[in-house]
């Protein structure tokens, strides 16, 4: 069984703890709060990231909440709570585990009784450890499953991060070519740097370096150049969300990954966990892209090498691959076929 | 008729002059020189690039190495001018502008007798002047031919860059863009940022804003999203070599944007002059690509970023696109079409 090196989420001593992961891979600096809105910030900011990871984040908020919310007097005590769940529901658009999991946190308050109390508090964290500790077990049957689609050793290429740093556990697609690199077949993984915040550059360069994987970083413009070299033989990223006929919105450059492997005949896979599942929209044309700050990508220059005028930038986070580009999803119940209308309605309903 | 803002390359007052392009947009430094090392040197730093461009200063630096030479004993002169040739047209291996200009340099001094003399420098100044000037010409001609083949107004998307610092100019690809935006068929052109070196974010944008041409900057990543998002109703790109059947090497990830203009149904269009045409070459197969330093992409990471381990990366410098994924190919001859092996062998022809 695989083990993750870092957790990027924990909770430790009543507090929250977060890897900082905007200074990876130069710094491991961890954030302790009790405090929902630092959470949120922590969230907003990529400090915490990874749909999977904010999902966690994202119970453990809720749990804070509660916790202020007890303080104050009776009368307020409700409001704070329901304000503070949809501030921490919406601190992020588009991965639908944050939503998800306060959504799964206010069903589990609302069963409780539906009022702020001592008692209610522990229950929720309770709530939220479970969610943590479930998203550490759908991790690992992924990796399982997906490792299983892997049957004769080739190179793989992923995108952004999905491993320790962007789940509860030993992550998405990262934990597939864990398990499948310790099975023999991958032999080497190829990771774009994901521009413009280079999770993988940053992140999951560190994650294979700690589990020794065998890797080489590129940049997102020279996937294509080592699909036509025959260097990569599989494709494999996470999702943000799944729409329930199988488009996936996952981190803007997926979606040309997935028109690059068609093209080159490779098989391209989504890891996701069920959590990562939006059953209600019928379509990815209907998943909200979150558009960041143009700094993040105008401040890459150096100081001296920046523009002195206003340039004009597109900043979507996201997009979103259909899924007749999908070769199969991969999440803790099974590996998902097209057509995904059907297998995706099998598992609502399993 | 268009003219460039600024001279990427000129000859004044005896000296080379070089714009640094690794310091723009922040910093307008020109180099001056007379030294054909030092040419060789921007050439390799990047400071003059662009496959036009580095063909204008390698016959300037032919020039300068002549003029050294001459300053030589008579035993030394001629092995000193040779082994410069040799070394100018080796400072980059992709674009073979660099190789035509240094042989049609070397062309003229055995025309002219083979010995080096005050007469034969004065006559090889002439002929790099010459190759400055049909450069200028030939970017006139495309930006008139390429423009023609945009019929209604569409946003158009380019990579890397193509304009005055690219070539002698008005530039290749950016020439046809800011014809087509003049004549009103381009209304808004989406530039990628051109991992690593940023060519796109640091300086094509800079010419979009000199000459008022409304744009976006974009990462790499993005133009796919652009495409499916109805943006872009063209793709168009220079190129640093076109072998004989039409397969063109260009910036790392040209290639990328090729596939998925195919697969939103866009015409992909290339801008070169034949001075870029290799016809010795019958595919892109054959085409030396240049792999730069890991720095490149690594010290984009701030330095608190940086990662305190070995990160192995590749870094091509360019990719070549086969023939069929390219509508066109615009020359300063014309308007070229598949099949390209014809085209391509009348145009030498001609």
């Amino acid at each position: 069984m695989l083990t993750p090196k870092v957790q990027a989420v924990s909770w430790q001593e009543d507090l929250v703890v977060l890897l900082d992961q905007t200074k990876l891979p130069g710094q491991e600096i961890y954030l302790r709060t009790d405090k929902h809105l630092e959470i949120v910030d922590a969230i907003k900011s990529l400090a915490v990231r990874g749909a999977p990871a904010i999902g966690v984040a994202g119970g453990y908020a809720v749990v804070c909440a509660a916790r202020e919310a007890l303080q104050l007097p009776s009368e307020k005590k409700e409001d704070y709570f329901h304000s503070s769940l949809t501030r921490i529901s919406n601190a992020r658009p588009t991965a639908v585990n944050l939503r998800w999991a306060v959504e799964r946190m206010y069903g589990a308050f609302q069963e409780l009784g539906g009022a702020i109390s001592q008692n209610i508090v522990d229950e929720l964290l309770v709530e939220a450890k479970k969610i943590h500790q479930e998203d550490i077990a759908a991790n690992q049957r992924m990796a399982e499953y997906g490792a299983s689609l892997f049957t004769q050793p080739v190179g793989a290429l992923t995108y952004c991060n999905t491993g320790d740093l962007a789940t509860g556990g030993i992550g998405t697609a990262f934990g597939v070519l864990h398990q499948a690199y310790r099975d023999g077949k991958v032999t080497h993984v190829y990771t774009c740097e994901t521009r413009p915040v280079m999770q993988g550059l940053r992140l999951t360069v560190w994650e294979l370096y700690q589990n020794k994987i065998p890797f080489t970083a590129i940049c997102d413009n020279m996937a294509a150049l080592m699909m036509r070299d025959g260097k990569v033989g599989a494709v494999i990223t996470g999702a943000d969300r799944v729409a329930a006929n199988g488009d996936s919105a996952n981190k803007v450059g997926t979606y040309t990954l997935a028109v690059l492997a068609k093209y080159h005949n490779i098989p391209f896979y989504i890891a996701a966990p069920t959590s990562t599942f939006d059953f209600s929209l019928s379509s990815g044309d209907k998943i909200p892209i979150e558009e960041r700050h143009d700094t993040e990508i105008l401040h890459t220059l150096a100081p001296d090498n920046r523009h002195n005028f206003t340039v004009p930038v597109r900043n979507p986070s996201f997009d979103v691959t259909p899924n007749a580009l999908i070769t199969a999803i991969i999440c803790e119940k099974g590996v998902l076929r097209a057509p995904y209308e059907q297998s995706i309605r099998d598992l609502a309903n399993r």
